[in-house]
């Protein structure tokens, strides 16, 4: 259950601020502010499931295979006696992979003008050229349009920007709306914390119990109406719109109940059954998948790029009214009117 | 930095949580929300040595002697045909540490009273007593107060109410001033996340950098204020009040600085330097620990339970203003003048 609702957590996230990002590459730089180890290790692996085109954990690359990249540190510069020295010196160690903090002192006096030098003295005479500056501090966007203009009119239009500190899916919306050049963004403490939301509350309840090869369903009732479970041994239908292929809604049957299918479908909203909507045109899929046989695994694990993937044709298969970050529309998960009258039998033996 | 940021994040949240339970029992029982396995591990070993009296996670028994104690999942009650059959059964399995769940169904109806007879009905007979009744869901105040009434009058005076359900530090106070009748709490995730603020922001900068057996200090400069480092090899000073022994501020110093002394000693706001405070009546402690030598750690680990101590008696130190949940008294940490001298000299070289 940890590891369910710490992972999807970590992708949700990751992938709302790879969709503000949109189409510029999202980095994982949040390990020094996770909470615990995994929270690192894993995390960044569910950054990428989420949608993130790599990490600055190296341990994730190496478990996991998720891409590992990075800049220097502030350190890096402090270093050296002066910010050339330091930044000429890391041209020379890492001639194809450069990526310069520029912010150690003074992003538009020094940072960005020492870049330039360090690329002319040291990389242009290699036939390298540099792959990004990091801004880390101050104004993004101001520093971002600026040094943009200084890295063009010295020949590097080819030098991308990339920007850090403290970012999430709301400032990187802004930073673009204010036409911020920046090109690729690292995400820490917000991403690797989900901090707008860092609990995913998952849970497992009984549902049925075995006995005598029956199936006998099992609930958890309670004064707080979200937490009343659905009993029984159930399956997951969902249904597509046959001309979008977005999802229309999510239909949970007991198990044996007869697909959904023909010309129209009527569901309801079990919090409001009065509330009814018949569905034309559209397909299902049974999403019940199969992980384990009396406690053994029987499921084929996937590789983490099919997951990945996976991810963004489940979030391609929504309507853009439930991608909203505030406020989205809800998505509904409906129950068949059988498994719903078993509940409200169990509810009734149980309250009366 | 990972595990530094973490458990004091989670420490700090837990003795928030603590202090609001004002003496009752707080038990950790988030692992199932933690962000990765070694956050509810270690978040577990945090938020003991932020006060707790204890955790469900037993890894962290087993590894780091924190007491694990715990109570039955909702599965256990409904596994079994009638709940009475359920709390029966655990009463025979743990007669001497009997805590039972009374909301599966509901819980002044059917949880109870049945708790009620369960205990006269097993433990009475073995000459045990039941440690507690847990409530998960519903109105934590009225529930209480009802289920306090209820063992009362049947003879279990002596058997505490345990409450849980997404509890922190604002919803436990409410709960007691509310006068709900509350022997325990359970907190889970909004601990084990440290919910309110789930990221610790510590960082580690390069201070100084040997050289020929001289410290040079080194610095970072920033646009964001809060961001520009303190430069070189320093020393922390603690002044208490001679009579209360709470701190009245924190002066850092370069290293062979002579100790604050005398009668009076005049400290001042860094941020604003024209704000001055002259202490008198005060003594002083060098707060700094060499834990490392060369790469070799030169410290000797103190057990659990003497962190836990000090991280009580320093929380004993600190003036009430300062422990307020929302909007606390600020902190002062001072420079002594030589090294506010030395941070304004290189940042006035670094930005000319």
């Amino acid at each position: 259950l940890l590891c369910v609702n710490h992972q999807s957590l970590i992708a949700t996230k990751a992938n709302r601020i790879v969709r503000a990002a949109d189409g510029r590459k999202v980095f994982e730089f949040g390990s020094r502010r996770a909470q615990g180890a995994n929270g690192a290790i894993l995390g960044a692996r569910a950054a990428y499931i989420g949608g993130c085109d790599g990490t600055a954990c190296a341990i994730t690359d190496k478990l996991y295979g998720v891409p590992a990249m990075g800049t220097m540190a502030h350190s890096w510069v402090q270093m050296f006696d002066t910010e050339l020295e330091a930044f000429k010196t890391y041209c020379s160690v890492y001639p194809h992979s450069t990526v310069l903090l520029v912010d150690t002192y003074n992003v538009l006096k020094s940072g960005i003008p020492n870049a330039i030098r360090a690329f002319d003295e040291v990389l242009k005479p290699l036939g390298a050229r540099p792959v990004a500056i990091r801004l880390d501090s101050g104004d993004i966007t101001y520093l971002s349009k600026k040094a943009r203009k200084m890295l063009d009119e010295a020949g590097y239009a080819d030098c991308q920007i990339t920007a850090s500190n403290s970012l999430d899916e709301s400032i990187i919306r802004d930073l673009i709306y204010q036409g911020a050049k920046i090109d690729s963004f690292g995400v820490g403490e917000r991403l690797i914390t989900s901090k707008s939301e860092p609990v995913f509350g998952g849970v497992y309840k009984l549902a049925a119990l075995e006995k005598d090869g029956e199936m006998i369903p099992k609930m958890k009732i309670s004064e707080n109406v979200g937490k009343i479970t659905n009993p029984g041994f159930k399956t997951l239908y969902r249904f597509f719109d046959k001309e979008t292929h977005h999802i229309r809604a999510d239909l949970i049957m007991l198990d044996g109940e007869p697909e959904p299918a023909g010309d129209s479908y009527e569901i309801f909203d079990p919090m409001a059954p009065w509330k009814r909507k018949t569905l034309t045109n559209f397909y299902v899929k049974n999403l019940r998948v199969q992980l384990f046989e009396k406690g053994k695994l029987v499921y084929d694990l996937p590789h983490i790029d099919k997951i990945r993937s996976y991810c963004a044709l489940q979030i391609s298969e929504l309507w853009e009214e439930m991608l909203r970050f505030e406020k989205p529309q809800t998505y509904y998960v409906d129950l068949s009117q059988k498994l719903y009258d078993l509940k409200q039998q169990i509810i009734s033996e149980h309250t009366k």
